[in-house]
């Protein structure tokens, strides 16, 4: 089991390739064989390809992450609530999201499970 | 699945059973065979008697719940953000955990697991 400092840093680094538009620092932090699910109850993204193209696509529509809340480090997961900040034109809308990542022995994301509902999504 | 009102009620009782400190009210949001894992990590308490074991210890020790954040629903799931307030004699402590709720068919809780680490307790 990874530190609590360890799952922080994962944490920051995922913010933080949001914010620089770098969908492959992103996708870096996640094990070959990683499982995505996004928004929990959807079909499951499996693996470094569909992995890397979730994140082309969602780190490429530009939208950033702003944290609403300390990272809560449990056994080998950490969840954190955050918003996701999009802009389309003059169009701007904000989702609430949390999310839980397990994290395996070499500080890589093994499982990513989005929590949010469409009450989550307001315009900004 | 549950509706996303459904399961925001349930939510909304659990932090109300605290404020009331009634924990058989806590405890019979819970379906019979269900499954408490408090911190993520620990060992699961399972079933009716466990929970409310759990529940009169933790509603007794006059914790309070206090939301930081809007409840995401996703799937059979709910997730939120809420602070633990807990006073002994002088001294008052805060602990930030985001909790993960499993909803069955009929509204009640069937996993619950609980995100937090000692990194989330401070003096309040």
């Amino acid at each position: 089991v990874t530190s609590a400092e360890q799952k922080r840093a994962v944490v920051d680094a995922y913010i933080s390739g949001f914010a620089e538009g770098n969908a492959q620092k992103v996708a870096d932090l996640f094990a070959a064989d990683a499982i995505i699910e996004d928004p929990v109850g959807t079909p499951e993204k499996i693996g470094r390809e569909q992995i890397v193209a979730f994140y082309q696509f969602s780190v490429g529509s530009g939208a950033k992450l702003e944290l609403l809340g300390e990272p809560r480090c449990a056994g080998a997961y950490v969840a954190f609530p955050f918003a996701v900040k999009l802009s389309m034109g003059k169009m701007k809308q904000r989702i609430e999201v949390i999310d839980v990542f397990k994290i395996d022995e070499v500080g890589k994301i093994s499982e990513m499970r989005a929590y949010w509902g469409q009450e989550n999504m307001k315009a900004d």
